[in-house]
C-alpha cells in the first residue's frame, strides 16, 4: 500500500465469476481477517481494518474478530455508503484528504460491474479515487491456493433433458434478435446449464470455473487444462465447442474485432471483464438469455425433479424416524443431525452432494438464520444417559441430485412446545401455506407476492429479516435468479413464468430463544383457464399460475396452535400430508414408514 | 403545419399545471377531434389524424369519432411507443423519411417533463425531431376560451388545521436540507395546500390556476388578476406572499439569478418550465415537499374527515331510502340517481361540490369503469307504471366538503341477483375487506399490497384492469399521490406512512352484463406495538400501520353468496355495519333511518 501510494484496500467476498460459494483461491478476506462468514468485505488502511457484514453474521464476526484488531462494521442498509463513510472518517482522522486525492485499491477482476460503478461514483463524490487494475492478494498471500482442478463432467441423459445444441440454438436466436455477434458468459451456473456440463470446483454448487464466448456458429470454452477429458472434448466439439485455456479468456475478450457486438449481462460480469472490451466494440447490456431460460424448468425436467423430491423425502423419513427414537437414548447433537441426515441422503439414487451447508439449530441457535454448528460449538439434544433437552429444532437442508436440487426447512418439537412457541410456529405456517395456495396472473412480478407470506406475521406486529423466496436451479445452484419473492424493488426480469421453481420460506426469529422457518419449494404451473379463449377486456382474460408444492416432508402438527388456523388452512395442511404419505409410502418401510404415517395424520 | 414544415402535431390532454381535469382553454383535443373522454391524445399529420386512448374509453371514442375521419388507436401499453410507430408508419407511407428529418410539433408548455424527454428520445431513435416552442392551439382555435376567472378563497379555520406559515416553514426546512434557494410549484393541488387557498377553476378539484415561486423568505404567487381580492391579498402578505400576474410566471423563472438553486419536481413541472430555467442555475430534482406533506393528513384534519364521512353517509342513507321506495313507482334512471344523490349531498353542512362526475351504471353500463350517463344515453330503472328492471346498480360518487373529500362505490341489487352476480360480488368484497384488514410495516411500498386485494379474484382466474387504490386529498383532488396500491413498479415515494388516505376499490367487469366495484377510503393509522421498545433484530421491531375504514355506507348483503365468505370475513362485515349504524343513526331519521337499520342488519 505504501509503495503504491494507496490509502486503503478493499477485499470483497467474490471471484471472477461472481459466485456465491468461493473457491479457496478467492477467500482472501477469510485469510486476512479470520472472519469465515460467507458474506463480508474487508477494508484495510495503513492504521485500521474493518469487516463489513450484515445482521446474519454479526454474532459470528464479533467472536471471530475478537482481539484481532479488525473492527466489525454492522451493515444495516446498502454497503457502498458504509464503505465510503468509513473511508471519509479515515481521511478526516489522518488528514489524508489534505494532500492529494486518496486512492482505494480493489481487484476489478472480482468486482461486479454495477457494484464497482456505484462504488466509483460514491468514492468520487467523497474525494476518493478507485484503482482496479490489481490483484491485491497476489504477492501478500504466500501460500495462496491455486485454481481448483476438479474434472468437468457431462450432465447426462435422461436428466439433461434438453440437448446442448438446442440450448445453444435458443441463445443464438436471442443474440440475433439483439443484433449481437458475441455473447460472454462468466457466471458458472449459466455456463454449466448451457453446455450440459457440471463440475465440483466449489462446494454445494455443481459447477466448474470457466468462461464461454458464444458466437453465432461456435463456442470457445475457457477452462483449466486437464479438467475436460479427451472424450468429453470430442463430444463438445460435435456441438461446435472448442476448448481454450482458462488464462486466455481475458486476452480473447480484449482482442475482439472492432465491428463486434458483444452481449454482456451487467449483473453477471465483473468490472474487469467489461473494462477489457476493446474500444469500438459495441456492448449489448441485457440479462443473459441462459439465466432466463434455465429458470423455466421444462416438463421433462419437472418429472425428474418430482422424483428427486421423493428420494429426498424418503431420506428425511429415515432420518427423522432415527432421530425420534434416538432422543434420550443416544448422543444426539446438531452435528450428529447433520451427519445422519447427509448419510441418509447419500444412500439415495442420483445423489451428488449437499446443495448448501445443513443448518441444524436447536433453540437459540435456530434463531440465527445462517447458523452452522461447528466441532467447537454445537448444542446437544440428548445423551445415552437419558437426558433430553426440550425446545424447537430447526433443520434447513438440501441436496443435489442428478435430477434436481432440494432445499427444505422444518421445525420439530423436542418435548412439549410452549404456547408462545406454538403461536410463532402457527403464524409462520399460515404464511407458508397462504402463499402456497396463491394463484396469480402469469407475469406477476415475484416481489408483489411477498406480502401474502408476511401478512399473518404483520397482523401481529412481527416480521422477519430475509426474503420470502429465492429461485432454485435444476441440479444447479440452490440460489438462482431472476425471480425473488422479497421486498426487492421489482424489475421486469422478476416476472413469474411457468416452470420457475422458487422457495417459500417465511420465518420468525426470537434471539436467544428459538427460530422458526417452514420452507417448501414450489413450481409455477399454468392453471387451465375456466374460459379457455377469453377476450381482452373480460375478467377471465389472461393466463394464471398456481404453485405446485414440490417438497415432500411432514410439517410437525404438534407445534400448531389449532385456534389460530382456519378450516381452509387445516384442509390445505391435511391435503398436503395426504399427498406426502401417498408419494413417500412406497419408498420407505419399517420405522421410517411408521414415522411417515404418524407425522402425516390429519388434523 | 405546411408553413412551419411540421410533418405532424401532437395535442395532449394536459395543461400548464399537468391537471387531471382541464380548464376549457386546454381542451383542444376535444375541440379538434370531437372525442370528449377525459384521457386521450390527438396526433395529426397532413393526411391523417388519430386519437390514442386506453381501454376505458374505446367504446366512447369509437362512437364519437365515427365518420370524423379521425382514427382510433387503442392503447394497450405505454403511449410513447404507439405514437412513434404511428409516425413511422406515416413516414414510410409518405416517404417523409426520404428527405429531411421530419418534425413533430407539440406545446412544451403543457407537456410533462419526464414524458417529453421520453418522447424526444423515442422520436430521435426513429429519425424524427421534436419541436416544443409553440402553442399549437393558438391561431387555429378562433373562439378559444380564455383563462378561468373564478375567485380564489381561503380554506378557513377550523378546517385548515395547519397554518400557512407552518406549512411554509416546513417546505423551507426541506429546501435548506436540499441546498435550494428557490422552489417552483406548478401543480395546483400543491399550491392550494401550501397556501391554504382554494378555487373553482376546474370541475371537481377545488383549485385555482397559478404558480408559486417559494424562496427562503418570501413567496411569489402568480394568479390571474382580480382572482384574489384585496382582503385576501393583505392576509397573504402577512405570510410573505406577494401577488404577481399569471403571465409573469415564466419570465420570472427565466430571470432567476445565475447562482440560484431551484427545486423542481420532474413529475410535477412541464417541459416548458424546465427549459425556461436559465443556464447556470442549478436544478434540484426531487418530489415536491408539499406532495409528501399533504399526503399525510394530520390528526386535526382526520377529525374533520371523519365528520365529512358521516355527513356523506347521512346523505347516502337519505338517497338510498328514496331510491328503494321510488323503484316501481317513479321514473328512475341513471340520470335521476345522479341528480337526487347530488341534491342530498348538497344539503349537508360544509358541502362544496362533487369530487368527480358521478358514475351510476346499471347492468352493462356498470361494466364500464368510467361510465357516465348522458341526456342522450342512459338506462331507465323504473317507470311510474310499475315497470322495474332487474340487475345490479353500481354507484361511484363523492363530494368535496370543507373538512374532507369523499369517494365511495357501492353495488345494489335491483330485484333478485343471480348466482353468478352474487359470486362476482362476493369475490370483489373479499378483496376489499381482505386488504382493509391488513396490517403492515410502516414504509411498506403501497404497490406491494396490491396482490392482497386481487387474491380472491386471481384464485378464480379473474382480474380487473385498474389500480386497487389511489391517494385522496383533504378538500382537494380526489386523486393524489404519491402512494398508489396498484401493479405500478414501486418507487420510494410510495412508502405507506401514517395519515395517508387511500382508496381500496377492487372490481370485476362483465362486458355487456354488469360491473362490480366495492370502494372505501381508508386512513393509515399507527398500530400500538405489542412490545413498545423492541430491539433491532427482534421480530417485533418496527412500527406498523393498520387501515381505519373512513367511508360509512352499508354494503349490500343481498348480493352476497354466503358460501364464499369465511367466518372471519362475516365478522369483519358485521363489525363494519355495526359501526356504520352507530355513527350514522344520530344523523338520519324517518325513512333514511329505517333504511340504514335494514341495510346494516348483521349476516
Amino acid at each position: 500500500m505504501v509503495q503504491q501510494n494507496w490509502q486503503a484496500v478493499l477485499v470483497p467476498s467474490s471471484d471472477p465469476h461472481l459466485s456465491e460459494y468461493l473457491p479457496e483461491r478467492w477467500q482472501g478476506r477469510v485469510w486476512l481477517s479470520g472472519f469465515t462468514g460467507s458474506s463480508g468485505t474487508l477494508l484495510v488502511s495503513a492504521t485500521q481494518a474493518a469487516v463489513f457484514t450484515d445482521s446474519r453474521y454479526w454474532e459470528q464476526a464479533e467472536a471471530e474478530l475478537a482481539g484481532s484488531g479488525v473492527a466489525l462494521v454492522k451493515l444495516e442498509g446498502a454497503a457502498t455508503p458504509a464503505y465510503v463513510s468509513w473511508l471519509k472518517a479515515l481521511g478526516e482522522a489522518a488528514g489524508t484528504n489534505g494532500s492529494a486525492q486518496p486512492t482505494l485499491a480493489v481487484d476489478g477482476a472480482v468486482m461486479g460491474l454495477a457494484q464497482t460503478q456505484q462504488l466509483r461514483d460514491a468514492l468520487g463524490a467523497a474525494g476518493w479515487q478507485l484503482f482496479t487494475q490489481v490483484d491485491v492478494l497476489d504477492g501478500i498471500w504466500p501460500d495462496r491456493p491455486g485454481l481448483p482442478t476438479a474434472p468437468v463432467y457431462e450432465h447426462a441423459l435422461p436428466y439433461a433433458a434438453t440437448a446442448r445444441a438446442d440450448k445453444l440454438a435458443g441463445v443464438r436466436e436471442q443474440m440475433r434478435a439483439q443484433g449481437a455477434t458475441h455473447h460472454w458468459i462468466a457466471t458458472l451456473d449459466d455456463l454449466a446449464w448451457l453446455l450440459n456440463l457440471r463440475g465440483a470446483d466449489v462446494e454445494y454448487n455443481p459447477v466448474f470455473l470457466g468462461h464461454a464466448l458464444v458466437t453465432l456458429d461456435e463456442v470457445s470454452l475457457f477452462v483449466g487444462e486437464g479438467k475436460v477429458d479427451v472424450a468429453l472434448a470430442a463430444k463438445l466439439a460435435q456441438d461446435g465447442v472448442t476448448m481454450r485455456p482458462y488464462a486466455e479468456a481475458l486476452p480473447t475478450l480484449a482482442a475482439l474485432p472492432a465491428d463486434s457486438v458483444v452481449w454482456m449481462d451487467p449483473k453477471r460480469v465483473t468490472w474487469g471483464l467489461r473494462e477489457a472490451v476493446p474500444t469500438g466494440v459495441k456492448v449489448v447490456e441485457a440479462t443473459n438469455p441462459s439465466t432466463l431460460a434455465k429458470s423455466r424448468k421444462t416438463d421433462a425436467e419437472a418429472v425428474f425433479i418430482r422424483e428427486a423430491m421423493e428420494r429426498d423425502g424418503a431420506a428425511m423419513c429415515a432420518f427423522y424416524a432415527w432421530l425420534e427414537q434416538a432422543l434420550g437414548r443416544e448422543h444426539v447433537s446438531e452435528l450428529t443431525i447433520d451427519e445422519r441426515m447427509t448419510a441418509e441422503r447419500a444412500t439415495q439414487p442420483g445423489y451428488v452432494s449437499l446443495s448448501f451447508p445443513t443448518i441444524a439449530g436447536f433453540n437459540a441457535n435456530g434463531a440465527l438464520p445462517h447458523y452452522r454448528a461447528t466441532p467447537e460449538a454445537y448444542a446437544v439434544l440428548s445423551t445415552p444417559a437419558g437426558l433430553t433437552a426440550e425446545g424447537l429444532l430447526l433443520i434447513d437442508s438440501g441436496a443435489q441430485y442428478l435430477g434436481g436440487t432440494t432445499d427444505i426447512t422444518r421445525v420439530w418439537a423436542i418435548g412439549t412446545p410452549t404456547a408462545a412457541q406454538k403461536r410463532d410456529y402457527t403464524l409462520v405456517l399460515k404464511g407458508t401455506l397462504g402463499l402456497s395456495r396463491m394463484r396469480f396472473p402469469q407475469g406477476t412480478l415475484a416481489p408483489m407476492l411477498d406480502a401474502v407470506a408476511r401478512a399473518p406475521l404483520w397482523a401481529e406486529g412481527l416480521d422477519f429479516g430475509h426474503g420470502t423466496g429465492h429461485g432454485v436451479g435444476y441440479f444447479l445452484n440452490v440460489h438462482e435468479g431472476p425471480q425473488s419473492i422479497s421486498k426487492a424493488v421489482p424489475v421486469p426480469d422478476m416476472a413469474m413464468l411457468p416452470g420457475m421453481i422458487t422457495s417459500i420460506e417465511p420465518g420468525l426469529y426470537r434471539p436467544g430463544q428459538w427460530g422458526i422457518r417452514i420452507e417448501n419449494l414450489v413450481l409455477n404451473v399454468p392453471v387451465t383457464p375456466a374460459v379457455p379463449n377469453a377476450e381482452p377486456g373480460t375478467p377471465e382474460y389472461g393466463r394464471y399460475l398456481a404453485f405446485e408444492t414440490l417438497s415432500l416432508c411432514p410439517i410437525d402438527t404438534r407445534c400448531i396452535d389449532h385456534s389460530l388456523l382456519r378450516d381452509d388452512e387445516v384442509q390445505w395442511l391435511n391435503d398436503y400430508h395426504a399427498g406426502v404419505r401417498r408419494r413417500l409410502s412406497p419408498l420407505v418401510s419399517g420405522e421410517a414408514l411408521a414415522w411417515l404415517q404418524r407425522r402425516t395424520e390429519p388434523l
